[in-house]
């Protein structure tokens, strides 16, 4: 290999991508029961809507339009129909506020970009979703700690912060309910208080609404970008960034996704997009539009039934099977529960142990702090565990869990 | 507007974006003949063989892969089929060689995330495709000139210039064959010129092969890429990196391409898009499998018969009705001819006054210089138009080249 490939070889991008790529290659060994992926399940699809609409959208006038090139803001009447999406959550719009990128993981790059130089502070919650650091790693930040529920820093102390980290204090980002890793939901006092500690920052709030579809129980809490335009009497006086999903909902591997707020921030990344990828893929566009028309309603009530009963029927493994010093978070959505174990306990080697002796996969909570705190606790998803597989898989991790701590 | 908004106007990225997307609006006015837009023709995309794809990949087993998240490196049929098809332009490769990119713009945007730093140097032809520009200008690059025929400075001028500048001379660009916007084509031993230039300034090459397989007549020329195989002794010891697309030849609206380079570039590259949208969309992924295994090389055969008829056309009408003084290239593929004004006229000025008068649209040479020369030179696609479009488009247009050349 040439020397301008190793020159270049320390501007490669940090990331800890290889964990859990790693992780999620155990999904694929049979005899492994695995709460590592935070992945839907495919059996759940809509398959046959989407087959319908690639058939519709290929045999009708508009197949050329759909396999052509088109605008990077996105398709408009998937657009319009976000519009009136945004509008049942509170959050009055027009499409000059809603584009779409392939993703939500494509929003927060963007914002990234957008928003951070080398050596600026992101405020991030302890753990926080593992690809928002990803994406934001690749602009080199510093972390400062966001507390969602509200018990922060002064804004002075952060910026005291930042500044003598050489930046400044230049986003916060969240996952407002069911977040990845937690499964932990905010309520609407605490969203006031972080648009409060926003206001007085002067920076913009990513609200990463990845689960936001999927509730179980408890009553909704209005966006924080519902309340940020109610405080600031219109969407373009807002500072708040929604960044939605269609990966779990109506399916992940069509990568779609959308950002919602202020005119002005939406043209900025529009132009970003422009430059990155032209636009998302048209036919996926005019595909999304006609399923989500026709079965976001009642697709999404169905998966709201499927995932409540095995975020319950996990709840109730993990009460049978987990020994004293173990608690876990009770999530009223999403697909993930978040479990402490015993003091001293490292997740790390846990899951080493766990796969090796018990079968049995998880991702460790360290991976998901920024400042690699955390050493005690692990992720379970349960959005692909059926009641075999909670119940056999608590048992053994109990067990391992209660012959660890008895080792120590 | 809230201050915070408004403070990183400044941020935004460099671009010359709403020129061209307000030419691509006048192809909407139907008694406008325009030449302006570089796009295929939709009449000539295969609707059936997508829809049948589609349907295929839907209905068999694996349709909950194909609406599931996959691997950022891409899927790995479709990225096997790459090899072969590399393979038969003479560069032997793996697997780990090839990436799957969300159209070929999403490669030159991480090509110039991974590579340039703000003040680096990107050598790059004067003109050059607007939207590398685009992709590179977020990085904040400043251009030096790249002479593809071999007509450059010494290695040592452009660090030297580079370095005065502030940074170092950091990538070469260009479109080795029918390139957007001039046409021309570059020879072997102009290739082979280029490698030893990058290989004295020790800096990758970056080889867009857009139009790649849009030859309609002349002998092929290797890739650069083969070129540097050959004298490398194997591709994970080259500096080129080859950017292939589907987006001339299937369909732009599936946003597909291709990166083949280097593994362990490859491997970064991999990591970066992880970061910034996981992966492309799983469902075209194996769709554009199903159509090129079955349907590439009649279709693109078919393609090169359509569009070297349109080319002649044009060339033909370009002979019959332009003015003493105006010149233009004679490409031997792609979609594009370089017309050369007569000496003073203002591409920009002519176009307004096309458009008002004549009811003929092209783009302004200008717009794909980086140093914003190029005043007297216009582009002309000729992917959309047939006999008539030709005809009397050039009519029009030699008619006011005419008149403008006299009233001056």
């Amino acid at each position: 290999m040439s020397t301008w490939e190793e020159k270049y070889a320390a501007r490669a991008v940090r990331m800890r991508a290889s964990e859990i790529r790693e992780l999620l290659k155990l999904l694929d060994q049979p005899h492994i029961i695995s709460f590592a992926g935070g992945i839907p399940d495919p059996a759940l699809f809509p398959n046959d809507s989407f087959r319908e609409a690639y058939e519709n959208v290929l045999s009708g006038e508009g197949a050329g339009a759909a396999l052509q090139y088109s605008v990077s803001e996105g398709y408009l009447p998937l657009r319009a129909w976000l519009v009136d999406h945004m509008g049942s959550l509170g959050v009055p719009c027009a499409p000059e506020n809603v584009m779409i990128v392939s993703g939500s993981q494509q929003a927060l790059d963007y914002l990234g970009k957008l928003f951070l130089s080398p050596g600026d502070t992101a405020l991030v919650a302890r753990p926080t979703y593992l690809g928002a650091l990803q994406a934001f790693n690749a602009y080199e930040p510093r972390y400062d700690r966001l507390a969602p529920e509200g018990n922060n820093m002064t804004p002075q102390a952060y910026r005291d912060a930042a500044e003598k980290a050489g930046g400044r204090v230049a986003l916060a980002y969240l996952t407002p309910e069911f977040s990845n890793p937690t499964g932990e939901t905010i309520d609407r006092a605490a969203r006031e208080r972080l648009l409060d500690l926003t206001d007085e920052l002067d920076i913009p709030l990513i609200e990463d609404a990845a689960y936001q579809a999927l509730r179980y129980d408890g009553d909704p809490v209005p966006p924080i970008l519902a309340l940020d335009v109610e405080r600031s009497g219109g969407i373009d006086n807002t500072r708040t960034i929604y960044c939605g999903t269609f990966s779990k909902t109506l399916s992940p591997g069509l990568r779609m996704g959308w950002i919602c707020g202020a005119a002005p921030v939406i043209r900025k990344l529009v132009l970003m997009k422009q430059a990155s990828d032209l636009h998302s893929p048209t036919i996926n566009q005019a595909v999304m539009h006609d399923v989500a028309l026709r079965h976001y309603d009642s697709h999404t009530a169905m998966l709201r039934d499927a995932y409540r009963r095995r975020r319950d029927l996990l709840l109730q493994a993990l009460e049978r099977h987990m020994p004293e010093g173990t608690s876990w978070t009770k999530p009223e959505g999403g697909m993930f529960i978040w479990v402490t174990l015993p003091e001293g306990m490292d997740g790390g080697a846990l899951l080493a142990r766990a796969i090796e002796t018990e079968h049995v996969a998880f991702v460790p909570g360290q991976a998901f702090h920024a400042d690699g705190s955390g050493a005690n606790t692990i992720r379970l998803s349960f959005s692909l565990a059926d009641e075999t597989a909670a119940e056999e898989g608590m048992t053994r991790l109990g067990r391992l869990i209660r012959r660890e701590a008895s080792g120590r």
